[in-house]
């Protein structure tokens, strides 16, 4: 832990090369396609992973067209990362084989020992953890997936997204990496890399936090946390949190919380309270959910800086924007009324005057009301172009288009959204509901809108009340930080 | 406000007849499809609307095949219910038409009255409201969408659902009233009624509070109020409430929100710190979002009464089950252990004793770990029967196939979830995620799996969280109520 985290552009961090590997043998690589030794083979493969790739198993034999090796011994050219899918009392001749063979790093996918709560198995753990040390060979795990990093086509699970990003995601837990790898590419969030570490028995959340606080692929930080193995983590998180934002769900918050950490990865949750002051002391992010982390790893990735807390919305219907300006108000961002000068020149645009228009727009007003996306495009360029807005939110929320004849609308909608959106360097986020429509041209609808919206960058969210909340932490860590 | 709701089962509620017309006339009927005044035709027709309908234009003609009469008074037969499509300045002349004709209630869509907040238009709406009282018209609105009540084939939106139920709700807003319908819907909400009431002139969220409390169609009272109009409110919801449960969405929680509530109906919306003491002395419940609304709307239509607050969650993977843990204790319910029975008799379905199981139990354990569904149903169907568990949730939360060879799985764990709960009366929600994946395939094997949990009556929620925000309320209700 004494990596010099303030000289981050001449030196390398030891963990770099680690998750770098030029080549990867999978031990107990299987030729059954229901057994994890099967899929991580056919992962490496489907995903064009860029190094060589050697299945191990003691029964040789070809797996999808890969000579299979007896052991790490007979791959006659260097490895130098392994992924163990074997049963946990043969890790230890394992760790030594590697030791032999100069294999830098050894991945555990391998379970059914710290978290079991056995004291054998805790034994287990402990002696494979000692002896990885004594032989020079990092470990990560036990009882995790591994590494997700499209950069050099590794990864742990089907349809991996190919894009490399800026977000990276650290996980205890191998369902949430799956669970953001998934549902984050659904809101277009791309990663450095996504890396599920289990138990944590040598590599932790301290030094992968400090790893990526200067990786400079990675600009945001998000990571699901059980119990923290290092002291050096207050530390290290300061630091990190100084360079990036750093998002951080941490549970065990309940008592049964904590307990079902305990038999998951073992780990220790620590006082929620004295968490709570330590994020805030380092001006980490704190969030609660797996959807809040996805948002707020949405907004950090998507939308420019922001100049201040004032909101412009174009609403949805009036029940909408009623809802917005609370929740809006509720996270921490102003909701200001139209200045007299901005609903002067809106009166223009419209030839009722008895129209209202105010912030946010109740767009409901405007479209049905006989007049069209035009006038409503011109009021909301005019708003977004205002000194006094500093953030925009576009609302699409409650509209759908009730039958197919309305799809065209609804994309009317969204271009609208879009076109303001170009007219200005101000952050601007886009709700759209989620496409979870029974009807398949409803659904097509949403999913090329959202998917329209995604290829342009936008940070698009499935409620005003999780925009809300997203906003509210990004805007406050950019302007703490800038005050 | 002196109906004696006591005495519920003898005596009708004068909004009874009222909101079953056996004959409606849409006066401002267009042939403008775009228009709301053919729309509302449209609909009755293609619903099915059990009375007559007339579409009223000075103009004549026929639209959508009905013919078109010059004014209400030409109307040969009774008419018990006229819809205004028609600007706000033509409707004091209809409101004395309507007095002439018989008819009994005015629903005004129409709009730009009250809530402009234009003073003479402020006077034109109270103009209104006097005259119709004075000639003994009940007046719905203005700024209104009206009514859906399946069971007479009312509605006023496209593709309502034909299924009536006994959730009913009343909205100022008409947004969020054809939200919750359609949301709803996606849930398996079926409704009694949809009041759109809009500005509340005369029958406003008191009256409508009150008809719902003995309308034996309606178990479960759901509200979305910008302010308030009656001084009586108050001892109208603290009886409603104690008939059935009554979840009320109140906004204008901020200064922004009460700017855009006066924008939308006119409305003052109080002081929400004596709204929220307003609402716990009368045992209301509230919510602060349309999808904690209708969360809470399913958990109360859809599961039978909890006896405790100790929840049995068959859990998603080892991350989800903390998160569930963490979630459903704060939100006031608790997950205990297993008890040593339990565990022991677990114990004997299992062929590896490693094998953790606990509550939440943690699913990819055993699926994954060689073992099964059959394993898993014994170890559920322990939890489910014994004593200690009150209430039951299975969360099928991060699992999702990952190529359409996996769909049979996916199929197989819901099937596993519907027989645990076929197996017990405690209450048994399901989590499963939303329908909003890109891929064609995935998304047909969710809703075809919500379509077949939604058929048999099943209480399905979207996430872990917002299952535990509504247990969590629904649990608290029943256990306050019996207490």
């Amino acid at each position: 832990m004494n990596f010099a985290m303030e000289h981050t552009s001449r030196i390398t961090h030891p963990l770099e090369s680690l998750l770098n590997p030029r080549s990867i043998a999978v031990v107990g690589a299987s030729s059954n396609p229901n057994k994890q030794g099967y899929r991580y083979v056919q992962h490496l493969l489907n995903f064009g992973f860029e190094g060589k790739i050697y299945p191990v198993n003691h029964r040789g034999g070809n797996i999808l067209g890969l000579e299979v090796y007896p052991s790490i011994s007979a791959i006659p050219e260097p490895v130098d990362y392994v992924i163990s899918a074997i049963p946990a009392e043969h890790v230890p001749q394992l760790v030594r084989d590697c030791a032999h063979k100069g294999v830098k790093l050894l991945q555990l996918y391998t379970a059914q020992l710290g978290e079991t709560g056995i004291p054998e198995r805790k034994q287990l753990e402990v002696h494979i953890a000692d002896l990885a040390h004594r032989l020079g060979i990092r470990l990560l795990g036990p009882n995790c997936m591994g590494v997700y990093r499209p950069e050099i086509g590794l990864t742990f699970r089907f349809s991996s997204a190919k894009a490399s990003g800026d977000v990276a995601f650290i996980s205890q837990s191998a369902g949430h990496a799956a669970e953001v790898m998934y549902r984050g590419a659904l809101r277009g969030l791309n990663f450095s890399q996504i890396v599920s570490y289990g138990n944590a028995v040598d590599i932790n959340e301290t030094e992968l936090l400090e790893y990526l606080a200067h990786d400079p692929n990675t600009k945001i930080i998000a990571a699901y946390i059980e119990g923290v193995r290092s002291r050096d983590f207050p530390r290290v998180l300061k630091i990190a949190a100084e360079h990036k934002p750093v998002i951080i769900l941490k549970v065990g918050r309940t008592q049964a919380g904590a307990r079902a950490v305990a038999s998951h990865t073992g780990s220790l949750v620590g006082d929620y309270v004295v968490w709570k002051g330590l994020m805030k002391q380092c001006r980490a992010i704190p969030v609660e959910s797996i959807e809040e982390l996805i948002d707020t790893a949405v907004a950090f990735a998507k939308l420019p800086q922001p100049k201040g807390r004032n909101v412009g919305v174009i609403g949805s219907g009036g029940g909408g924007s009623i809802l917005a300006a609370d929740e809006f108000e509720l996270h921490g961002l102003h909701v200001p009324s139209l200045p007299k000068q901005v609903s002067n020149k809106i009166k223009t645009f419209l030839d009722d005057d008895r129209m209202i228009v105010g912030n946010p727009v109740d767009v409901s007003m405007i479209i049905p009301g006989g007049w069209g996306f035009e006038e409503l495009k011109r009021i909301s360029k005019t708003i977004a172009s205002h000194p006094l807005y500093q953030i925009l939110v576009g609302d699409a929320g409650e509209w759908r288009p009730d039958t197919p004849s309305e799809i065209s609308d609804y994309q009317a909608m969204v271009s609208m959204f879009l076109e303001v959106r170009e007219s200005t360097k101000k952050p601007m986020a886009i709700v759209l509901r989620p496409a979870d429509h029974t009807e398949e041209w409803r659904w097509r609808c949403f999913v090329e809108q959202q998917q329209r919206c995604l290829s342009k960058g936008v940070a698009i969210f499935p409620s005003v009340g999780q925009t809300a909340r997203a906003l509210g932490k990004f805007v406050s860590y950019h302007l703490a930080s800038s005050a």
